[in-house]
């Protein structure tokens, strides 16, 4: 852990209602920001950027206390913190957003204290490209920055998203949301035209089936993990992103088998995530949690040569 | 290839019409039969039981001249061949029906020669389940029971579907229908609900996503391929279902390392099968493309340990 890369992470803190048909969770702690930065931590350190009303509880985020999380970017301001609430059906697939107030986060201006300026490693969670793109200017010879996004951007802001992507190298995306950017229904000619607006590495995540990693001229299927009690599905993406974010930060590597090895972790902490509402699951992992289901991954997918 | 265990595969035999995105078929030759023939004789001999018209031209199988594929049980009644039309948007998950001619397969009674009677493997194609029955009655000890079932009969013939379930032990069924059979969108749930109805290993196939095995305590997730020109997706399932019946055919076990690699022999066979329509590349295979595509399955899902 000491000699792991720190990661940048700006994105969203939040408070979700959610309502699974396993139960419902009423202004939980939530955000990209928020799951990024736990699942990462479990791999590097982070320095989070972001902003909070001052109904925010000072204890709110306490149990990162003793984890390498510098809180120091977040900013407090006056108002209330945002809130989203969403509802999932049975497939749990996508969420039905019912109300996103975006409160203190609708004047939310990104500015990096000095310390974080030479942070090694970017991850710009699914805010406004042109949000995106100011914290890229504030940032100095970043080794390794990665993106998400949503439809919301591709269809409002398309410009001003081809215009950050061509400063990304790592762009992590749902399948939907590749086809909708490419405008191409075939998802390996989808990602072709993407990594030609330039991010060399893509990432397409596909919820319950994993994840697709098109780098190089070879493409990597990593498998979903099947879990008998998916309780909600909010902040996955994020929590995945946050897994291959920080395993990659601690190898400092960014080689195929690297990769590889990265989206797996990323998968393993999206898989913790879902267990249960808010962070719960995933702020309490036990040593020995995350390697045992990486193996597990391994056996999940595992087949002999054909021989 | 001689000693490979010979399989009975009892199905459709039809002149299928499909329309896709790519392009118009009119009248081309398909069937469940056809497809997991054709599939598993690159692995095991097969014998076919069916039924076709007097229309049907007497070299439309000759492609399968030389092929280890005895079509004795392949009956001609009076009449019409049965006919498909169907249709595929861009996703090309599911077919939309236009119609459906049953024509001499409405009064098909499947009667097995004397000589097929003690074929090890059967595979009961996706037929009414008390045709399914009248197979099983008709085979002596067989080594392994393969079906593969839909929608239509879940709805319309569950008792008789629970009937055959009770006598199968290996079943093939759509993601969806899984979940409709054991009435429980949770999968792993799901698969332990119908397991329980009989067959010791379930294959959940999930099209463009691959496929699961659901085998004693564990699961496995084979990959699906990705391909830059998916040109028509009929078939596909029975394609697949015969490369993992040829190979086990093959083998002659049916351990946990031989299915993995099985399920994954179906997956290369139904990769093929899907780049044209009919059986246009699935019958014009070279020696070493299956074992070069099995290859390329292995590279596109194999990861490292954590480290």
């Amino acid at each position: 852990m000491t000699s792991a890369a720190p990661i940048l992470a700006v994105g969203s803190v939040a408070f979700d209602s959610v309502e699974t048909p396993f139960g419902k969770a009423h202004e939980v702690l939530g955000g990209s920001a928020v799951y990024f930065s736990t699942s990462a931590s479990y791999f590097a350190p982070v320095r989070v950027v972001g902003v909070v009303g001052d109904d925010f509880p000072p204890d709110a985020l306490a149990f990162l206390d003793g984890r390498p999380v510098d809180l120091s970017g977040l900013v407090r301001k006056p108002g209330r913190t945002f809130r989203w609430v969403g509802r999932y059906g049975f497939d749990l697939n996508e969420a039905t957003t019912l109300d996103t107030q975006l409160n203190v986060f609708a004047d939310f201006k990104p500015e990096l204290p000095e310390a974080f300026r030479d942070t090694p490693y970017v991850f710009l969670g699914n805010i406004d490209p042109d949000l995106q793109a100011d914290v890229l200017d504030q940032v100095r010879s970043p080794r390794l920055v990665a993106a998400d996004t949503m439809n919301f951007w591709i269809s409002g802001k398309l410009d001003a998203l081809r215009r950050v992507l061509a400063r990304v190298d790592l762009l992590l995306i749902n399948e939907a949301e590749a086809r909708q950017l490419a405008g191409e229904a075939n998802l390996v000619k989808a990602a072709r035209a993407i990594r030609a607006m330039g991010p060399k590495i893509l990432i397409v995540k596909r919820g319950e089936y994993g994840a697709l990693m098109f780098h190089g001229e070879g493409v990597f299927a990593a498998p979903g993990y099947l879990l008998e009690a998916v309780f909600d599905p909010t902040g996955a993406g994020d929590t995945f992103a946050g897994g291959v974010l920080g395993f990659l930060a601690r190898e400092g590597r960014l080689d195929e088998p690297t990769l590889r090895r990265a989206i797996v972790a990323g998968g393993v902490m999206a898989s913790f995530n879902v267990e249960a509402f808010s962070l719960d699951r995933l702020k309490a992992l036990a040593p020995g949690d995350i390697s045992a289901r990486y193996e597990a991954f391994r056996r999940l997918c595992s087949f002999e040569a054909l021989g």
